[in-house]
């Protein structure tokens, strides 16, 4: 709840112009839309300054329609849809034509990534590294999201510790960036080598990628917490989304 | 490997300063110290722009004292010694004054943080928050650490989410924070709340605090890895140290 | 097995007009249909107060003709079948015809709820809240079955706690409630903040929403046992069935 | 937070006693007590009609005598300390002895409980039953809640379904009662067996008791969570003090 | 390696009918078939008394042939082969035809088992108990097999503790039993009341059945493994020719 | 409940000797000792033909005293404490003094085995076999529970598959056996190959020996519970009473 | 990075012949290609004398194309593609004959081993063991790159520790190898049957064969892990290709 | 059984030297001592030219004194005490001294290991490298192993990733080395890099260093079982001794 909101309710209440019930009932409707499925959040947009998101496993497509619908016609900024698959994309697509809106899609082997609005590149040095081409999904999902906040990503990919000497050529680059995300699965030891690299925040994404003893993700989730190199930090397991998000919290959208 | 290194001496072959076999040598030296005991990583500080760590578990009084001396006879930037024991903390603590220099130390429960050479605060407005009284040894070497490289937190204790209300006063604290650590145990939610609230980088550290169900920390950090609260990325178990790494990497050490 | 039962026996037997061999073959005969494919527990219902339930998997279509037909030949309280696939439903929607009963269908994506003579609603404020819109189809058999049993719940969507202020206009509804189901995946944080608004009974059930390290449910089953919250007690993941049942046995079905 | 509290807040400012200023920092200062090492939560025991109740792990002597004395100089109702050790017991009854109180200690093999002002008996029919001898101190730490909240329970020990006819004679005791709470460990199937029997709220409380295979109530946890008789929740591994909240919740404190 | 055998050898070395040389290589030369695909260990059929058996998954249409025909047409006892699909079922039938044998074909939703010249019925009094009707495959796998060594088992199906009565009719059939297979999922709490009322060996098998927090099977696996009745011992998850074969263990093939 | 006391108290019923309330209460009071501490079962040892045993872990020396002096005080049969202390070893000698019988202890490194009354040896082939020195503990608890029912054990000992050739001695031994119980840790494999070569009921034991990868038993208890040999069963980790228990329902006291 | 790359590399700027920029340049492009779908490491195969490789999956085939034509491209030693699915193969096919290049490609149930210019065989004694014939697929990837080394495998099939004696034939063939890859699922025993036979390197592989309590190969994997025979080394869950190149590095391929 | 046994005693009963009955028992009683406490193993030292091995954890000072006098006794080669607590040490050396033999003992923190008679250096380049100074106690082990066995290793200590140039600097040693041993707890990530790196036999060995998300050991063991490096092997937690004998088996005692 914003300071500034409440402040704003007490001093029409002060000067008459709101009457107590009422402003009870504004401080509990603070801004979101329900839409019967699902309570929009706009206010977290206000409060936090990050982009509309929609998560959209799960979501019919009047679910779709009725969401990206709504955050289309509140405020300017950019509106991100994830995990969306073929059908859920051309829905978002028609909606996005209705608001006079194109659509730029990141398509993965299974579901997209859908921006709308996308920011305009605010410069900053952000590096997305792969250890294997089996990452990709991920990495393009963390892509996207950026590009769509504006904090377009330079990406590394293929650079796995096995193969050290690919990792030196990058030893400038990964030392100057402003911030890194670590997208890697099977033992995730290049978060490790990176975060030895690098001064600025290195975030860490399990990747679900390799077979047997990988566990889906779990073991380089857990290699990447138990890392050697200081302050290395972790999302969830091929969760590009959020660590888009671990890099716009720490680089934040001031240009 | 440093590039500008690299130029440097590749500078020094090209002039006849240096010979290959020379050069060859010197780039296989970089600039650490190899004590016997353990090799000094005087070239991270450089890289990184880090203060010098040691990590006191499982060291003798002996390493110890080659380590701390070795590290305070170079550089000036402070020395930070984590999770060392009453010994341990005697013996830093004798050295510093070999060297003029008073620590700054942090008594846990069972484990100290020494700090030498402090930092002066730099200004930014860091958060440290807890769930319950018994995360505080966590809470409070993270605290350490940070005052160690000048980024003096303020600390918000008891702010577990099941009196939400306690959480309520600090809205405007969260929301202004330049950078938030959620030290929590048992299910870890405020790392989600907090996430939610806060527009700066959250870092969650799980804390092996509760009995059974908690499973030494397993469930938290599960729990934080898969929170609702789009860009919250978490550090190991019980890490406070790692949680202020990455509060430096997100900030820097930029006045 | 009844002491009234018992007791009435032992006195037929004392008056003479049971021996004891029939007597003892009584006391192993108590109320059960043995079906052949099933044994239909109708002491179960008399013994309990509960609904007669049926849960679908792993029975075939005979199986199920077979049990609900006993059933809604049984006594005149509500049968319920749960996770039934469309032929199943199909199966029982025509053997409630030639009861000349309408069944209730509550579908969701894969499975639905199938409900039969629903009981009247008794009045008592039921909460079923979600986290986010994939908890939904937990959340409705769950809802089904409460309908079933006359205890129609209000439904409180998409209320994750990384949108905190959500969750704030529902505070006199949660308050005031007489027990409250909370349906949420990822790290079921929700638990834990309702646990701490609530002075009714708190029901969590986990869900297998989520992906990578939600582990299918059992980060948010974890974080659940471990709830900071007082007394928040928990149900198996995806259990909304169970949820509803332990409602009615904190809130009976006295009227 | 409070409607009512906010809409009599409300009322100052638009009666003029309270400026807008005021008003807003009155609504952050909600009733806890801000003692330094905690925040008392009184709060939460007007919200929810519990107890005050303190986690006594970790907390230092001093911590107790700082809380409790805060505990027992706010209100009229009940104080609970659980898992105090020897001389978190001692300093509780020294302030329990400044307030001319007497503490009610129930000791168990490594930490006590200690309850201040209990309530009288409510009346209600509360059964705690155990498996076996081996789960006697989380079974004693939740009746000694219970009974400081007016609950006071009668104890069924030593029913393990391996010995099915010890439950047999209990069968109208546990049909009729208002709440059961199961205490077992090793594989925990008291809870279904009693869950079959009872109509009535069931909390099971998995123990940390058995060796080896019981993964210290790791597996008496899953399988009460998997039980089969419909409605029985459970809570946190040796968590008897949740337990009691839970029937707490269920019964409430209506006489 | 058998002494018998080994001493019939060595006698033929004795008396000269055999070389060193010769004797060495029937020592190694132990009697088994090599298929090229298998090795058909009719040795082991001859040392412990048990009939032939075939664990069908991954094995091709060809493999199937080769080794069902070779065990048909060794030996006059029962051949077992086990979660055959139906294009395995069908190839085994072709080749029973071929050697003038009917197959017994018991078929589960997924899988098949097929036996050939099952052995007439030794008269022991076996009994297979479920706790549900979604454990019937497995315990249909496990009374083939027991059928197919001579062992006919009675059935008792829907034994679930959940509705104890439903066992209190069975308490003389159980106790009087020589062995008795349990076979349950979910919380398997039917292996500890069964294990408590019968003197004979009890073989427990945890299934599969139940969702989310059974962990497909883990949970009821663990539950048996701690059982508090002594004495129950457990096979595989979902191992019902495991549990065939620890019966024909303790029987034995004696009539 | 035994029907043949069942139909005792209704013929008395029957016969006028006994009132209903009377005979349902007696139903109600089967044959235990209600001590206050626990209720010991006379009852199973009557039902299932097994001796009295007590677990000592967890119960005081007064609970010591009370039970064993119960269990010596009624019938003639083996009494077993397993798990004593010291403390208890020497309180049960007293109380076995008192009552003119001398204990059978046998001793491990940190709990004894206390047997009373012994059976004589029936003369059944039994043996205990184990994969290295540090599973002695636990075989030399089933050895003295085996012992204390009159089955006698031949104890193999130091088998381990390392060294093949140590079983193949003792190949005549195995194969002959009428029960073989197979303790082993680390990966447990002495189970599968002692479960090929044997005809008679193989249980296996897994032990917490060994460290790291051992987990403390549980790669034993997956391995053997996954074993390739047909019909080995599996008791809980360091169980070697439960072993011993399933040796006596596979053998039976039948001499 | 090799020191005598860097030693021409600076030698050429001692003499002039390379301007200290560019030599800086060369030292951060060793020999790979960058072929913007992965970064190719041929550096790798120089310093390591190892084959190129390619794991197939999630590769598209344009990536395929890309790779394999690079590889075949470069140097004259095998090519060898891991895991290809059928439109893979067909493509790698293509692209050899392009390169006037027959595949040898080695099929297994669901993904193909390819390989291109394998190495003539060395003449080494090396051995591929199998528990079972599900094992069959594991094992065939294993041998297929152990041919295209030039270290032709001899394969022993179904040699499961439960038929003892079937190893027992090969005892020679054993312990005269220089080297052993022993793979297996269920409890993985055969690893440390062999490893106490061998006295080459022993390599296991635990495979994801045997259901349920197998866990998908982390039975196997923690048995192994876990063997009695010492010096056992362990590869991951299905990893043939893992373990022949672990046989690569023990023999080498000196010849 | 070594099939030259085999042969010279069938010899003997071709020549009349030998009867069939006492070949027959000469064939079960293979070289090794039963000295009642343990069954030596003096065949395994002849058929793997392994050195004799006590792993000292659980066994008495009497079973020491008599399996190393035995030892001693036998043979001319080394012979190793492993995880040896101050007592047990001490016992050793009084024997060696009683066989006129000086101990060379390697001290841990809590354990140490003894090596009699070891074996001269066989002049191979052997690494053991550790990531950190909480690696040496097992670092420790598996050199004092290889020692004794003619290993004589160079150990490289703290070249944690983190610090990746701290490795640069050691990758002709690396790459040139006939086998390496490499010893990280944390993420393990230093197998993958120097897997990366070198040709020769690279056998990981996964520490429980680190706290809380390193699960003891489990972390790392996960890890290095996924490594990115192909042909990478490991052994168990902590097990030094396993990965001496590891390097023994692919280096051979072949001078």
């Amino acid at each position: 709840m914003d300071t500034t909101d409440i402040e704003r309710i007490l001093t029409q209440v002060s000067e008459g112009s709101l009457t107590p019930q009422d402003a009870s009932d504004q401080l509990a409707r603070l801004p979101f839309s329900d839409l019967g499925v699902a309570r929009i959040d706009h206010h977290r947009s206000l409060r936090q300054g990050f982009p509309e998101a929609v998560y959209a496993p799960g979501k019919s497509l009047d679910d779709i329609n009725i969401i990206v619908d709504d955050l289309l016609g509140h405020g300017t900024g950019p509106v991100i849809i994830t995990r969306a698959n073929p059908a859920q994309v051309e829905a978002s697509e028609k909606i996005g034509l209705a608001h006079s809106l194109d659509a730029v899609v990141t398509e993965g082997p299974d579901v997209s990534t859908v921006v709308f609005r996308p920011a305009p590149d605010l410069g900053h040095r952000i590096i997305v590294v792969t250890a294997g081409t089996a990452d990709a999904p991920v990495a393009d999902e963390c892509a996207a999201v950026l590009r769509g906040v504006g904090l377009d990503p330079q990406l590394l990919r293929d650079r796995g510790v096995a193969g050290l000497h690919r990792i030196l050529g990058d030893i400038d680059t990964l030392s100057g960036a402003d911030a890194i995300v670590v997208v890697a699965g099977m033992e995730g030891a290049l978060a490790s080598v990176v975060g030895g690299l690098a001064r600025g925040p290195v975030i860490a994404v399990p990747t679900s990628v390799g077979y047997g003893s990988s566990l889906e993700g779990v073991t380089a989730l857990l290699a990447m917490m138990a890392s050697c190199a200081a302050g290395v930090s972790v999302v969830g397991i091929d969760n590009g989304f959020g660590a888009a998000f671990a890099v716009l919290r720490a680089i934040g959208t001031r240009s």
